[in-house]
């Protein structure tokens, strides 16, 4: 952002000195952000406060900021003038072209918006790598890669950025093969020591969806032994009854709840990793092949087994056999039961409504999609609508990190300054309403 | 000033936040500035908040500072990681060359000290032109120019900053002829709106010192129309009977003091003036001389005619018929008496201590050279080592723009926090020392 400042009055005996408040949403406006006490840094608010020394001056601002809304407040000046501004200009920055973009129209003019704005959210994610969000943490994150690609797919085909999100990620896994939650780009090339267990197999899973997009078998052939080997990690991680162990610490993400247990959604992640890693390794003529599809008929026999309420008719999670809708959906998406059983369970889940609902549009987005998996179209197209089109009515205009209907401070950072208006894995309904035809 | 910031811990995951706080003096470390409530703006206070958003980075800090003393806050990071600084390094910044400072030694340490304190301060506030403060206002004032340019003949020798400093201030006199009391430079030459009647005859004054040192006629010829039209500005604020016309505005500076009346040390400015005036008249044999002798011996009779109080011995001032030190130190800096009677005025003054005394080292500075032109020598030396050296003994390593050894909090804007602590006006003992032989 650039603007010109001019004085009035006398000639300017002092410096300028200006605070601007960037906010992506009214509330970073109203709220001062002194008051910002959330878990995560206040430096993320996005706010500068400069002196301007020569008038009429031109000032060009530093960062790259994400806003819909800014605030120019004159601290002091002296009493002698007073400023106006001029030809304020905002350079946007993204590496998504517009242009490529697959046409797309809708009879449906709700699900024409949502498109439009899923794209949108897209577009402005789509930097140097695959971020997460362009306010917050403008990171490359694994869960949030996998959906980003599969939205490009379906728009802006930038597969080559995929590529080079996935040869990252592959680049800087650790002593023991194992690839990071997320990574550091700047200066140089980190990986975080943040290690969850679902996303690591999606990196699995996203070069399965990039193999299946581009058909292009020279990535595959070089990514596939740190596929294969994110596997072969989350296999160790069994307890002897073969279920994948359940921990205290942050080891898998899901979802952001509280209380939700990780252990059987993320038994189906394994299930889910496994289905695709077996086809990549036939891709490859992998000699695995038979060994990784042992291990599929075991954990699936093991989910059926021991985290199967029949007569709850739900799949329980941990020591306390939690019954979540995390569980259902990953559980659905996996495919687990057979494919009638699939969709009677996700109609129970519908019309049961257990406590441990989802809480982001990332969960929400895989509701949606096990809808589609199970062929509960209409339903489907009633979440999308009434979820993402809830964010649409609320002034979207571009999907938000966070949104819970009935609670529209959410935030699981401690205030909704500081959650992120426009978020990558938000931006999916454009790849279901697209790749399902809804 | 440039720094270097790299973190420790987990890789950075939000960016930095950090305040500066620069600071002449300890207090500008100690008071918050949210606190200042002064009348000058609080732009002047030295204060960056910035953020890093690439660690390891450089931090290059975009503009000028003055500063002994500089206060890093972190004021957020994230729970991951923390910081540390290196190679910090600050860039200094003067047009003064010391190694053209003439060579000087005293047998007094004190005022030796006081000699290279002075040359400090001359050589800090040297910059594009003559500034009064590097912190504050960074501006050309004619008041200080005529001070520096006093100091500057005994030191550095930068005659062509003096003159460049004369040719500004003629080339944006107004549509009456008259010179401002100080000037913007950048972005582009301006002259403030603020005329004193005091700094406009320094004009005249101060193009008469340089013709004084460095004899260079070419442009006195060039300049000399607008010193002789500054003294028939003021000649026109003379009223009915013959002394300056008092005001309720700030119409002349003379010095800090809230109840000093300015009338008759600014008939004691005009009368210096003229003498000058004159001798320039006749260096370049203007037609103008004989005017101008009968103007001063107009002004001369006036002065002790009306403003020379016989029963108390003093000169006194406005309606009130205040006695105050200015006037007398003018009156005797204009030689308006006699040679012998001037001396006992200074003594009377020093003995009897009238209320109104000096408040700036402006004001001692003309109380010290006053005491020079008289004759009282040990007078001045003790009073440059008592109040310098009072500055010195406070810890400046520059001399200061305000003062009060009784009162050491004392600010005309209200607050001590943005007082200038390296003041050109401030600067002059090393002229003292060095033309007079102190």
């Amino acid at each position: 952002m650039s603007f010109e400042v001019r004085p009035a009055g006398s000639p300017p005996d002092a410096p300028l000195k200006l605070r601007l408040t960037f906010g992506e949403m009214p509330v970073e406006m109203a709220v001062p952000f002194a008051s910002y006490d959330g878990s995560l840094s206040s430096s993320w608010l996005q706010e500068e406060t400069l002196y301007v020394d020569v008038l009429p001056g031109k000032v060009s601002l530093p960062r790259r900021y994400s806003f819909r809304y800014v605030k120019l407040e004159v601290l002091d000046t002296s009493p002698k003038y007073r400023v106006s501004f001029f030809n304020l200009k905002c350079m946007t920055v993204t590496s998504a072209d517009r242009a490529n973009v697959i046409p797309f129209d809708h009879v449906d003019p709700l699900l024409r918006d949502i498109d439009r704005i899923s794209v949108r959210t897209l577009e402005d994610c789509t930097q140097d790598v695959f971020e997460d969000g362009p306010k917050r943490d403008r990171r490359l994150w694994l869960g949030d890669l996998r959906l980003q690609a599969l939205a490009n797919y379906a728009t802006f085909r930038n597969d080559a950025l995929v590529k080079r999100c996935l040869y990252l990620f592959a680049g800087v896994s650790d002593e023991r093969g194992r690839v990071s939650a997320n990574l550091f780009i700047a200066p140089e090339l980190i990986a975080d020591d943040t290690y969850l267990f679902d996303y690591s197999l999606f990196f699995t899973v996203t070069l399965y969806d990039y193999y299946e997009a581009t058909g292009e078998r020279d990535t595959l052939q070089e990514l596939w032994p740190t596929a294969r080997r994110q596997v072969e990690l989350a296999l160790e991680q069994l307890d002897d009854s073969g279920i994948v162990r359940d921990e205290e610490t942050w080891w898998s993400f899901i979802d952001w709840h509280e209380s939700l247990n990780k252990q059987a959604p993320s038994h189906a992640v394994l299930i889910y990793a496994l289905k695709r890693a077996i086809r990549l390794a036939e891709a490859v003529e992998c000699d695995s092949i038979g060994e990784l599809e042992r291990c599929l008929a075991d954990a699936r026999r093991t989910a059926l087994d021991l985290l199967w309420d029949a007569k709850q008719g739900f799949f329980v999670s941990g020591e306390g056999r939690q019954v979540s809708w995390a569980a259902q959906i990953w559980m659905a998406l996996a495919e687990v039961l057979p494919s009638e059983e699939n969709r009677t369970l996700m109609r129970r889940l519908l019309s049961t409504k257990p406590d441990i609902a989802p809480t982001t549009p990332y969960m929400y987005h895989h509701l949606a999609e096990a809808l589609l998996v199970v062929g509960l179209k209409d339903e489907a197209v009633d979440l999308v609508k009434q979820y993402w089109g809830g964010m649409l009515k609320n002034g979207a205009d571009t999907f938000w990190e966070l949104y819970d209907p009935g609670n529209p401070d959410f935030s699981p950072y401690g205030s909704p300054l500081i959650n992120s208006y426009c978020h990558a894995w938000s931006c999916t309904p454009t790849y279901l309403i697209r790749r399902y035809g809804l």
